[in-house]
């Protein structure tokens, strides 16, 4: 396992491929460096004998002690120790921990490039190459972005209905050393500070669009291949110094006849396969969510209760309403995480299939809780800043700079009209106050909702997961029992 | 165990206690019929082979086979089990399966019991008399009905505050034999075709408050007691006969000095004890919601993709939308009961005690989730029937009587007029519609909403227990660290 | 005009013609009693000197006095006086008046018929029909019932496309005397105790649909008509007399070829001219919601505000919030109605052509303040009954039954424990309860709740109607401009 | 009248007392200047014949043709008035026009001060003195800041309980020549950039306190007043200029021991009449509302309704569902105020005391119509951005810089990945998509969001506002009188 210095080396040798404000930058840039402090913890983490047991797995390739951002989970065990390492991580940093796409888009391409090689009867060497990949992923201790999010132009037209056809990223080229794709993957989180880029498709595919249906791994500062970062920081501080300063940065990254070896290509041309991989990797990630949503309810509900502590409202009936409502989402979207961890097997529901059983691979968390979780906690955000918004009242929108706070003349004044719950220190309040503020009127925040939101998967695209994976006919049968009606239809 | 028959013949044998529309009544009167049902569908499910795992148990008493609804709970697995069993008997009998009050209240006498004993340093024999009322209870395979909620006279003024003391249940006499007990309990479902009745305080209580800490015992024709009982049935049908008719019953039951025996006191005089018990039992009964809501979820949703199949509309977005949020709603609370199943140990967290450990005894489910799940589902009781009504459009409020739809003249109008989807045979139309009408717009579903709403306790309880449990100085001390607050305070 | 005995008197003329319960009954039949008792209130009101400024208006035909349930509306004044004559009159009789559907759809064929005419260059005369068949509406003080919804079928499919034409009422034969027409309208509120029926088209139409667009009126037993009713009461009281016993009935009205001479034909193949009159009966029906919704909040904020009282928990800051709730749903949709009516004239916005003048006749309420308080109230049902349920608690589910409060056993023990609020004498505690519970628990309110959010169209049609009818172009040219962008698209 | 440039111009001849970011700035600094283009066209608009009829009233002083944001509301047609020139005003700068503060302090002062000197029986000259203020206020057309919201320390405590008694600002000294004044009033939007700023109490006060029952105005530039400034402006732009530029800058107005001429006092230790004037300064304030906030919702609707249309989701059922509800919203908000300006009289319902006639003075918008349309919008705020949010995707989190989108290297890679709707040039939606991000994703976004919600006061405010000043009684004595109760409680 590497230490978040030598990660940070590492990134140093790429070569100059990241453009930001229209100026190619270096991968250590002062904009990126507070996305660097999020990922070099999980760095950190691992290497911590108390954080080990969560923060480390065994390999199952090479049983070597490895980073758990880098393991195929085995059991409903590894499971829910993704759930809860990840719940433990975002508390710490303060919000996503940035690193678990790498790790859900490799446990969906272990299982599909396993699964296409059957399909072909063998004619495709997909899951060898990935499991060479893998091991050294593992080894390396590598930081991977997943590439899934296409631009895709028109929103009611298909892949292949494109006016442009580069609005999904697909094969142009195949030639006997790989493949040449073309196309950009947008809102691609940490990207800018990855080692490789796992592309995966977006969607569901049909036949003719198979040349959409392609999986890969390749170097972020790979030929072709171009990124225009917008980092999102915590606003720079001179005085008041935060604990931990929270950044994260997404790319829309370009990939402009990009080469691809055969080695590192995982599926190319399998169109059922791609779409499954689009599945795959969500259902993956959603339950991922089931362990950020709820760390960052933990940090709602400490914003919340300090905010009401300082005002001096905490035992108002209506904030405890309030404060029950945010424990109430972030335990529901716990509990629906670890009930799919608790139900995860080497099998899916596929729409119009039924359950699906895979071979040897990835334990796969169930997926109506993993999308239940995930739509409730998406469809929370907005409830719960205006639950922040309420009980603070409008301190955070108008609060004084810190260059006012430490102005000479200005800081008897402030002191003494900041302060209000005498029982705290003013210089706490004020420290609560700025922070306050960065999770909720900075465009930190702003930007922070939006991927709360629609990260993952939005809540209407859950909501569809969820009604073709149900089992809806079960349930007209029970009615139609009670009901006394006939079975005949 | 009993068949339906010897339980029905056991109830016959009692006296006449029980008031409806201010006649006295036999217990298998034509308006307990369908309660009847219910419950004989308990004893029934217990002898099928098929579902024996998940109906009986193993008592740690006897070693014998028992009803799972006489069980105390000795483990998570326990737990998972009987949660398992109520939905799947929910979904049978179409609603509440009317029977874990009984195993809910002995779950939590089975712990007040062994700690007042403790705490009174063995001056007192509760548990023993408990255990002893166990074996029986468990070999005579009794339906127990727990009497809970007192009529609470002035809701601001605690019981020792009331104008008129008996606005709680309490002793108002002791004696060599035993206790002497006044007062009324409200709500209390299938008391009137219970063997017995379990009675337990309401609530926490103060010192002075003592006398109302008192559990205990009795059969349900005992001397001084009185029931009133408010039946909610499915409409009678002489025709398009229902799969099954669903039926429950809530009494009034008038505690007029009734005397209850020293070997079926539990409980006498120990408030703190009291109060646990209050705790401990809705604490049970939560968790017994996440079985039955989510088989009501079931049947809501069973209702809602019939109504939209039979009017046409099933395709649709916002249908699909809606379909989508009755599963979140049931697949949440059934997760929250799953987790606080799986994190059952004997142990809870009392509001400013922190985690306690009780001695042997049962398996409490997590508290947090057992409450954040009751508290969803019982939100979302309106909400779901809003939902309904959306889909449905006016059919079930305006629809023909049975016997129009028999009427000789009326009936060739009627079917044709009624026929919406013309691949569904009409008369599966009716029977759906009549059936839609029994659960929405009837005055069984007006009363089946109250119970689903307040049963249990009401969500606004539930927030209270959330907030005064959860652990909300843990996330203030996240977000102090994050915001480089001082740790001073 | 007519006293309620005349108007009585005058449907005990009429041929039975009416089911309940698969038997033909008099128009006076017990179940429809309380529905008199509603439409009567109309005729007492308008006898009142002290409502007759509301109740009343002067005919612009006769200019003599009529009840205002028979006017054109002539002015924004008009609308004014109808709002609040609605609100007065159904706070009176505790819900739903039953008597504006005439009124309604008389104004929409008022101006339909004159703008069919005209656009057919004067070769009809369905204006000059409709004004003598107004003049005799007036002049008799008709009750008149509109029949607009029809059964529909297949919900996907338009009216020529079903498999079954009669799906839709249309007209089957046309001859020299008049039309025969066919078909069957649903949820017919007071159809049973109307003088007459107004029949107008549910839908827009297409040219092949002509025979589809057709609006008439023909006396409630007209050859050939048959109903069905199914009439929606409060409970039948021997004891506890309510202050007023409310009722509604809603009726199939079954159309079997019958016949209707030129003279009461007012529309007979103008497809687009049908879709107008639709829309129009609509607009004015949404118009009276803002005087019937206030009313119905005027009423359940009483229910919540007693409730609370009776509880003692009036002074609970979550009851202030609840109450705050149902005061501005209900302040709102009057206040949209208010703007409707201020702001009416002879003209109205059509989807696809804007705002469309119309000839001479009725002045026509703005249709989108119409449709946004008739969506919000729509909207607001189920979270009123949630309201209600919240503060309530369990009491109306398990109330006792009039015949156990009267029992002389049971009594003292009733009123002993029914006693809550110590302030309020128990009889009234009674009655409220019991009150309380016909317009929340029972068959009746479970269909008013259907009523109130479907009648006059469901929150979807009305959202349909806002976004077809508002200007969203100019929103979006006001962003156009303020974001910079061109104007060239 | 003054024009735009006469208005700046004034404002450099003021003393600078004004720090941002700890640094004494002039009134026309770069930050403020987004802030001077809005007031400054409240200037340009009264100019403009087009919109004179709106943006100018006729003194009832002295007869002269004044802005109408310097007037005395004589009639409800005053009140339509501001309301429609509010609406069209904040439509053309984009968001909150910030100059309807003086407007409402001054209409709310003209009532008070004559009060208080008839309560004095003539003992006081407020009113004398307000009006010869207001003389010179319409003759200057200047723009007044009101200060209200006191830092109020803890919040459970009364101004007269605080440790710091200077938490609310009051009187600390009093003579011959006038009176001096300590504290500091929070959130004062316009208040560095206004010539002057009125004072007014912040809430209801007891006879302990009259000291904080005060009201005056003074010059921004008094002596002794210190102001700590937070701008809030559109994100500085080189290319892709915006049609209009939006700034707001709220202060933290520091009065030390300022003197106050008696000629400029208007209130001064009556305290009823204090908390009156708070009472009517937010009633007046609401009143505003109902012209910006629908607004902001034709913006709110305009982004939604071309983000949709970029996106080519235009004709989707789920993008017009949200669309209905912004109208519905906006136009309720609209209806609400426009109802408040018809039933406006120069009367005020007063909690405890029903409705209070005033002297000659102020025309007063219905008190319940104001406050249930402000609480609405208020209450709808963070659901609006729910619904940017689901609309929109993540484009707006993670757009490209302007920078990037001018590099020449990126340009065609961006704009061929930028291209959603072919229908619509590439550089509009590029346009649209920044100022979408400015409006959502921005600081400035964070901060209007919380003014939106707490300006004016907070929903919570208006509930208690609501519940208070309704008439419950009425409604308690329509169901007292339905269900048989008797009226003798």
């Amino acid at each position: 396992m590497r230490t978040k210095e030598q990660y940070v080396a590492d990134l140093m040798k790429m070569k100059k491929n990241i453009y930001y404000k229209g100026e190619k930058i270096s991968r250590d840039h002062e904009e990126l460096k507070m996305t660097l402090n999020v990922l070099g913890h999980t760095f950190d983490a691992a290497m911590d004998p108390e954080k080990a047991h969560l923060c480390t797995a065994k390999s199952h390739l090479s049983g070597e002690t490895i980073n758990r951002f880098c393991h195929i989970h085995q059991s409903p065990e590894d499971l829910h120790k993704k759930q809860d390492m990840t719940r433990m991580l975002c508390r710490e940093v303060g919000y996503c921990i940035g690193r678990c796409m790498g790790a859900d888009a490799s446990n969906a391409v272990n299982i599909i490039s396993y699964e296409a090689d059957k399909a072909n009867g063998g004619a495709t060497e997909y899951h060898k190459n990935f499991l060479r990949w893998l091991d050294n992923f593992q080894k390396k201790d590598l930081v991977v972005a997943c590439a899934q999010t296409d631009v895709k132009g028109e929103r009611m037209l298909r892949p292949s209905q494109q006016p442009d056809p580069d609005q999904y990223l697909h094969v142009v080229e195949k030639n006997s050393k790989g493949i040449v794709v073309t196309g950009c993957k947008v809102h691609i989180t940490q990207a800018s500070v990855a080692d490789e880029i796992m592309v995966v498709p977006t969607r569901s595919l049909t036949e003719e669009e198979k040349d959409y249906a392609v999986a890969f791994a390749i170097p972020s500062d790979a030929e072709g291949l171009t990124q225009v970062v917008h980092p999102h920081n915590m606003r720079a501080r001179k005085h008041f110094k935060r604990g931990f300063d929270f950044g994260a940065a997404d790319s829309y990254v370009i990939f402009d006849r990009v080469f691809v070896p055969w080695d590192r290509v995982f599926l190319c041309g399998e169109h059922l396969h791609g779409g499954l991989c689009a599945l795959l990797f969500a259902l993956f990630h959603r339950h991922s969510y089931s362990g950020c949503k709820p760390a960052i309810g933990d940090i709602t509900m400490g914003l919340a209760a300090l905010a009401a502590e300082v005002n001096g409202i905490e035992k108002s009936a209506r904030v405890k309403e309030k404060l029950a409502s945010i424990i109430q989402i972030a335990e529901l979207g716990y509990a629906a995480g670890y009930t799919a961890s608790s139900l995860g097997k080497a099998e899916m529901t596929i729409p119009g299939m039924g359950p699906v059983p895979f071979g040897p691979g990835s334990c796969i968390p169930n997926s109506i809780y993993c999308n239940v979780g995930r739509c409730l906690t998406g469809e929370a955000v907005f409830h719960e800043q205006e639950i922040l918004c309420d009980i603070a009242g409008g301190v955070p929108a108008t609060f004084p700079y810190e260059q006012d706070l430490v102005n000479e003349e200005l800081r008897p004044y402030l002191e003494k009209y900041l302060k209000r719950n005498t029982k705290i220190p003013v210089e706490d309040q004020i420290r609560f106050w700025l922070y306050f503020s960065d999770l909720t009127v900075s465009s930190l925040a702003g930007t922070l909702n939006y991927a709360s939101f629609h990260g993952g998967g939005s809540p209407v695209m859950e909501q569809i997961a969820i009604t073709s994976q149900y089992n809806i006919q079960e349930r007209k049968d029970i009615v139609k029992r009670l009901a006394g009606m006939s079975a005949s239809w």
